[in-house]
């Protein structure tokens, strides 16, 4: 029975894995939950599963929450709170489903603790890539990837020798916007870019979809998880959403993993990897489908992608100053503060403002990123 | 270094087999090359492989071949020189590349002299697939499919356990007729059934491929390879080619592999697997392609795969009776001495006069085979 801490587990991969989990209880022990502030969903969790420790965003939700938890549960809170469900709560396997560079800390400390990663933070790998990674190496633990993308690699690459990859191909679907020109995108709506046509998703993430600044961070997590350089790992449209990524061998031969976008597929693999068990998923149906078709990726299109490879190959925290000029973009435009393509331009003039650091140590990196989210909200 | 023989060198897969080979030099040593009677072909090939022992098909040409071969190449002949090259040339491995019935004794002998087998003659196991499967299987020798849809499955299946499997689908390309009525196949010549519209192959297979037959031959021969009842092996149309052959786990997850449409893929993997090599074939453009387009197979339309699934379901001599009435078919239909439409007829007529023995020896397998011909021929 594998002992599961779930950090974010209100977010929409946090709930997907509880579904996933609460499918086959007698293979999952969930011994540690944390959240933000929806204490209301929460306190339903810890209903439902029963944790032996809780953690919530805040002093005051932790004091409401402590209130209606069944006795037994001790329940924390804050970045400590996060820790101590991460590292101090027993669990073997830690699903890491936090949004933003939030979940950097909480990972490393779950590898410290020895705890295989499902990784659904993808911050924590663009953000210090080469910490965590050495750190896993170091552990001996797996860091198993929950995206949709990371996960279709993974499978490919099964039963496979690394050296024999010739590239990887991320697909993209192109968001809500695919169909729009960029002259087109000058009045959209929040409402309208939360519409994403194939995932059901987050808010940050459907925003990141339609801005191509998704597909950016999978590339450089993509980079960090199977050590491949920038320029083996392209990126093609495929507004189907149906090949969730592919692997080209030196043979020639391409491997890919199709199936209809959920979720819980691809978290229910990193959590029974190397087996397979039945899914409440739709089976895949190519024939209703019909047909899958690829456009190459246009990066004056999706400038943010151009930014991101920029960034990948300039290495070290130039990484992190994208990721969190755009985390503070994308909530400024959610808050209807910025129009959406001012998400491009507050990247691209943070970035020119900085220089990057290569092999940051976690406090620079912390730094860097600090610095990155003052200058994207003064922008 | 593999110490290989050839069966069937001057044939379609046989050249390209040496091809691959040709540019591995150091990985392979030739011991065993067997062909027909294309006696220029191999001794071209005896000069440039140096392997010791050669058959040809009959004692005409081995006397032929004698005065020209370099000294110390035995040259042996018809089907107990196929055996020898098969299980006496030292070979622990054997390309088992002979088209038609022919092989399987073949096939049973390099497998009783513990060779690897990469098997290209799908007939092996349509004929005698609980005889060769439970041989190999006691012999502990690796079947390696060089077919490319077996190879995309065997490729799919890498690290994976078998028990997760769903089921396995095969793409067809829907052959050089698959934008023709029932009504329009009427009057084509075998020039027209000839012309395959992605693969280069030999003509029996090109005319299998258009009856669909070959899909057929390859549906029985997935049952046995994989170990999977014949509900749980479906046939798709893929005009393009591309997709070669898909499995689908019991997680929805489905795996593919692709690539152009250059059989020396699939033959190299059956050489070199677990590992991959380069390989000269053009690597896989999606984006030139556009499109990959999927059909559900029309029964009514190819009436050929609907009854291999039925010889195939019945089980026992059955598949061999299907398989032998097709080839003198095919032969008849290439000598110009029947329609193209009389192919499902004879084999129709053959199949519903023969009473399935089932778990047949071998000797009873020859026996329906032999039948099975003879009927065809009256037909």
């Amino acid at each position: 029975m594998k002992k599961i801490a779930v950090l974010g587990s209100t977010g929409s991969i946090g709930t997907q894995t509880l579904d996933v989990i609460s499918r086959e209880p007698d293979s999952y022990e969930v011994v540690g939950l944390a959240a933000g502030n929806n204490v209301d969903l929460l306190l339903e969790q810890v209903r439902a599963f029963r944790p032996k420790l809780v953690s919530v965003g805040t002093k005051e939700a932790a004091e409401a929450l402590k209130l209606q938890v069944p006795s037994g549960v001790k329940v924390v809170h804050g970045e400590e709170g996060l820790i101590e469900v991460a590292a101090g709560s027993g669990a073997t396997y830690v699903v890491c489903a936090l949004i933003g560079s939030i979940g950097l800390r909480s990972t490393l400390a779950a590898i410290d603790a020895g705890a295989d990663i499902g990784l659904a933070n993808k911050e924590t790998l663009v953000t210090a890539g080469h910490i965590v990674m050495q750190r896993a190496k170091e552990m001996g633990v797996a860091l198993l990837p929950v995206d949709s993308e990371h996960s279709a690699i993974f499978q490919c690459l099964n039963g496979e020798n690394t050296k024999a990859i010739k590239r990887l191909v991320l697909t993209a679907s192109g968001g809500s916007f695919r169909n729009r020109t960029r002259e087109e995108l000058r009045g959209v709506t929040v409402e309208d870019a939360l519409k994403h046509p194939n995932w059901r998703m987050g808010a940050k993430i459907t925003i990141d979809s339609a801005t191509m600044v998704n597909k950016g961070l999978e590339v450089m997590e993509a980079h960090w998880l199977f050590g491949l350089p920038y320029d083996r790992i392209d990126v093609v449209l495929h507004p189907e959403s149906i090949i969730h990524s592919m692997v080209e061998f030196v043979d020639t031969s391409v491997m890919a993993q199709l199936g209809n976008p959920d979720m819980r597929v691809p978290i229910q693999y990193a959590l029974t990897y190397p087996e397979r068990k039945p899914s409440p998923a739709t089976p895949l149906d190519l024939l209703a489908a019909g047909s899958l078709n690829f456009r190459p990726m246009d990066f004056e299109r999706f400038p943010c992608l151009r930014m991101a490879y920029e960034a990948g190959r300039a290495g070290g925290t130039a990484t992190t100053v994208f990721n969190a000029a755009n985390e503070i973009a994308v909530a400024r435009f959610l808050k209807g503060e910025i129009a959406f393509l001012a998400i491009e331009d507050i990247i691209s003039e943070v970035l020119s403002r900085h220089d990057a650091i290569a092999t940051p140590d976690l406090e620079t990196i912390l730094e860097a990123d600090r610095w990155a989210r003052l200058e994207a909200f003064s922008r």
